[in-house]
């Protein structure tokens, strides 16, 4: 096949992305949230808020990262943050996902975006931390910005939510601290977000 | 106000952007797609299709160029690309729409921003040509995708298409070419888009 053609059948299929709900509410507080708002959003808060990680990345790598990070979602579906079991599962139903979906573009592409979505996943350049970083935060963010219905819907533990974010602090700690004292911590004291700290 | 404030502040704001409904249907042809799922999806295309421009552009530039082209419809509304009435008045209601959305950024920020999307406006840089292109071929793909539905809804003429791209031959020879052979000629005979040649 074409070049070409392989490409926009690609683009054509990640399409369904937008058909992935998230369980985040945006702002309105009415709509879920799905997988390709979220992929614009923390794309462009990651080149709005750049200045504030650790240490110098390539943004455009990272922005590249966060549009296609939930791609896979499309035939693993989405596996939420605090779901233990959906997470016991989610590495092998994704990795499946990424072949299938990844290789309809040609070769070095396919390899291209499949690399980038598996240094993603492991987190260990810079340019994969600052995206869990934006990944994280955004959520937050809306479930603030909707009085924690997210949180409370599914219970959330707040020992949960600093396990996710366990390199937050390290890899942005001014968006670390923001996020705890804007987003995080009145949510606690609220009830929204469950205290169990010893 | 405090400088991550305010970008936080326009992080939020900007999350309107998943109301926006544009006049184009998703791939499965029962949701519209809103300006954020189309921001995603044309600045992806463009990492992706970015070897098909005319001249050499910067990747990040253009991609932010379009993750924002359509912030100011928070305020001014999507304006159909076909709908004359609502072009007259477009460029004023979206300058004053970027003026207020914009400038919630601290103000670097913030003239970068304003500056980008009136570089994207006017068209006439690289990084502009081509997300031009891009804003112009993700809808027609779509449109393709679901039988023409939104071209019949709007009884759209060629040369309506014809002249909205009327650069983009120039700006991406072989896009053209792949979206009048594949997209645009196919749905004219097939009567979803009103053949008005003379």
């Amino acid at each position: 096949m074409d070049r070409l053609e392989q490409q926009m059948q690609f683009a054509l299929e990640i399409d369904k992305e937008k058909q992935i709900h998230r369980q985040t509410y945006c702002s309105d507080n009415k709509t879920m949230e799905n997988d390709a708002e979220h992929a614009w959003h923390a794309a462009l808060m990651t080149i709005l808020l750049s200045e504030y990680a650790s240490e110098p990345f390539d943004v455009l790598k990272t922005v590249t990262m966060l549009l296609i990070h939930d791609i896979v979602e499309i035939d693993a579906g989405d596996t939420y943050a605090y779901d233990d079991a959906g997470i016991a599962t989610q590495a092998e139903r994704e990795l499946k996902a990424a072949n299938r979906i990844f290789n309809l573009l040609p070769e070095d592409q396919a390899k291209q975006m499949l690399d980038l979505w598996l240094e993603f996943e492991a987190g260990e350049s810079a340019e994969a931390r600052f995206a869990k970083v934006m990944d994280n935060i955004q959520p937050i963010m809306l479930n603030a910005a909707t009085d924690g219905r997210a949180w409370k819907e599914h219970e959330v533990k707040l020992s949960k939510i600093i396990k996710r974010n366990k390199k937050t602090p390290e890899n942005s700690p001014a968006l670390w601290e923001y996020m705890l004292n804007h987003f995080i911590m009145p949510n606690v004291e609220k009830g929204r977000i469950q205290d169990d700290r010893e």
